[in-house]
């Protein structure tokens, strides 16, 4: 393990969060609320940063371990400071929850222990949803865009923070490629801010929306969630967390070489409106039916907003699903499990990881029915190696395993099994809210110390796809060769 | 699709069918029961039987497909048979329940319909639990052992229905093998029933408790379960359980080369022992702790009990599991989706499948540790062809996604995610209760017709690992070539 470049990766990130963090710096001077909790954390992570940048390199190379390690430490030692202004400001006074809220705001999940938001400090409510859009895209894609190390070091970060099985190359040089990835990401933001500022929305629970959308989070500035916004609010956040689900590539295709049919063509992203449309409409169906909701478009306008909010692992919600009739509350649980598209900000198992199964399971049935034949499994009209298909299986066991592992552990809580069970796979992936006590206007106030530094855990594993953290726990990683 | 052999096939396990029936017909004599729905049912299955045999097999020579598609349908057909007692006789007069019910007991699933069994004619209740008994061994293996059909035949049949991801080959000739598997299992039953009288079981009961343990099942005879009979007797119940539990190869090494430092060394045998124990003495303490129990050692007494039955997917039990815990509930849960070893007559995933895929996931992480490195996955000391471990993952997906559509399709009859979730599982499984309706002291007499065919379909789907039903629904299975 070579400790050095480890750390000065680490450092990196804590100056880049420092720097980031001056953003709710100047909201709270824009407020006139007290300054110094972000001032004494702003100083933290900087001294942080260039003390961890001090030690001069070993090597230039980076290799696939330091890549994995690195991206797993990142992310805790950002949370860690990063709760900071929350223990500072007072607004969280238990590190347990303020840990929580940090860790659920940079994995994009969502999940709050705050029972009541509104009387926090505007910065502290910035920071939340600002920890969101940085979280959406990964800070390690952030360096990679900023600052190169060298030649073969970014390739083997990305792999291990990239989300989804394997985002395509888009351009030879994973710089370029990340700084394309982050134009898109930003302008879309831009883009959604100003929408619903256009549609009278406040500029500041604009931007703070906008964030939550962009990075499929879900952290919101009012008590109500959602709820109290317009419908025609609510369809702009609803199209906007839709778009942030796509796999980005589909968005380099059509805005930065223009080639619309190539976009349209990607097997993931159909399959993934697919599996939308189906899903609103056997929602919009089960809710007039079960006289849950008895307007027709009132029931597809809520079924398409929490479809799209649930697939996207966003977690935004203008109603209390727990009203929902079962069918379509399985529904729900289904669409949280898959999640969105690789290569978008989403959470959850991925569309083209669900393809890819699904394929390997055709395959199966093929050698059973002719054990001597010999097929590929293809996905955009290309073979996929058979490494990938292999390891797509083997991430789908770990998933299964990790949420039964924590499912067993968050029992002890004692809470049901509604909340237990909705709870892990609400936070596993990454999407905040489930049902039962943890329901769309509940929250995990009432869990244990133990339980919430589990849920906490899966999130973080969830959103790092699991074994950059599972790999901090195993003594191979740790060994001199 | 070779159909002469097919329907051979299939006539030939329904006069073996219509043979065993004579066991419950010489029950109602002794009894003075009606004799006349067994008769009946006897005369159709030898009618069926010869009819389906009547025509000329064209190829002596059976390829996979056939022997998949054999036995999905010939489970099919021997539970439209093996109902027709219970309808005849009027124990139960709806043909979806009294299909369930048979299905249930075929697959060793041990799910009822019932809601009193007592008042049941006692050969009803003794071909209940015969069926057990068929089912653990699987009726082909039956075949197998009688009459062999020509040279290539067996194996691929024996393949398609054997428990587990590969039975080692204990002798060479499949015909053989399935001899030996026959004597072993046939002389533990014996064993279990005698020592059952021993301990002062009436010896009706000793016998139908005898086939539930021995096939893994769970059908009784009292209203009450097993929560009547002494804890002597329960405690016999427990070790007969458990041993049916282990891979049939263990008593093969023990008892017929006599190889018992081999016996147990096996890996699978070892990880059974140990998980077995790890979840007896968390639930004790679990039971002890939360005061549910309060004497340790009768804590210690239920935790076996329920863990050995669960494990085994046999699904007795002597006490409302709906009483306990949390903690101790989701491990039941855990356990349940495990199942037992890999060539014994139990369901579930099999502790073989859960090594393979822990192993392979050890592999995983040495991949992205070291992206040169090659490594092979080892079993009992010998490497695990890699086919093998794809085809494992591949089963664990569908297993996963199997049970999450079906908790989808039951989600419909709208009765709570604790008796939806473990409905499914129950069934899946082949356990047979559950939690919250289905509860060990309930049963499955509330669901809707259509959740009872889907529940039915689960079992089936569940004890033949899925494929060989699978394959009937796709069009290439049908396909000339």
């Amino acid at each position: 393990m070579n400790i050095s470049i480890v750390a000065f990766i680490i450092g990196t990130a804590l100056l880049i969060e420092g720097a980031l963090m001056v953003a709710p710096l100047i909201c709270t001077l824009f407020y006139g609320e007290p300054v110094m909790p972000f001032i004494i954390t702003i100083f933290i992570c900087l001294v942080l940063g260039f003390l961890m940048r001090k030690k001069k390199i070993e090597t230039g190379h980076l290799l696939s371990k330091e890549g994995v390690v690195s991206t797993g430490l990142c992310w805790i030692v950002l949370s860690l400071t990063g709760m900071l202004p929350f223990i500072f400001s007072g607004a969280i006074v238990n590190p347990v929850d303020a840990f929580f809220e940090t860790v659920s705001g940079f994995t994009t999940t969502g999940s709050t222990i705050l029972t009541e938001i509104e009387s926090l400090p505007r910065g502290v409510l910035l920071w939340r949803s600002l920890m969101h859009w940085i979280g959406g895209m990964g800070i390690l894609v952030f360096m990679l865009a900023l600052m190169p190390l060298s030649g073969g070091t970014q390739m083997n970060l990305f792999k291990a923070e990239s989300p989804g099985p394997s985002i395509s190359k888009l351009v030879p040089k994973a710089q370029d490629t990340a700084k394309i990835l982050y134009s898109i990401y930003g302008a879309m933001t831009v883009i959604t801010a100003i929408l619903l500022m256009i549609f009278r929305m406040p500029v500041f629970d604009a931007i703070c929306i906008a964030f939550g959308a962009a990075g499929t989070g879900g952290f919101g500035v009012l008590n109500s969630g959602c709820a109290d916004y317009t419908y025609a609010q609510q369809v702009i956040i609803t199209i906007a967390m839709a778009s942030f689900g796509i796999n980005f590539n589909f968005f380099f295709f059509i805005f930065i070489i223009r080639k619309t049919k190539e976009a349209f063509a990607m097997e993931e992203v159909r399959t993934y409106i697919l599996i939308i449309f189906v899903a609103i409409a056997a929602i919009t169906l089960d809710l007039v039916i079960s006289g849950v909701v008895r307007n027709p478009l009132l029931a597809f306008h809520e079924a398409s907003f929490h479809t799209c909010s649930i697939i996207t692992t966003t977690g935004f919600a203008t109603v209390d699903m727990n009203m929902w009739p079962a069918l379509s509350r399985t529904i729900i649980v289904m669409l949280s499990l898959l999640g969105a598209c690789a290569g978008s900000t989403g959470g959850g198992l991925k569309v083209a990881r669900l393809m890819l199964l699904v394929k390997s399971l055709g395959r199966e049935c093929n050698r059973i029915l002719h054990p001597q034949a010999v097929r590929k499994v293809h996905m955009d009209g290309r073979v996929v190696d058979d490494v990938v298909v292999h390891s797509t299986s083997t991430y789908f066991f770990i998933y299964i395993i990790g949420m039964l592992i924590s499912i067993l552990l968050i029992s002890v809580d004692n809470k049901g099994w509604d909340t237990t069970i909705s709870a892990v796979i609400a936070t596993f992936n990454n999407i905040g809210p489930g049902f039962g006590m943890v329901g769309s206007m509940g929250n995990y106030a009432d869990f244990s110390a133990f339980a919430k530094i589990i849920l906490a855990a899966d999130m973080l594993i969830g959103r790092l796809e699991i074994f950059p953290i599972l790999l901090l726990f195993s003594r191979r990683t740790w060994k001199k060769f």
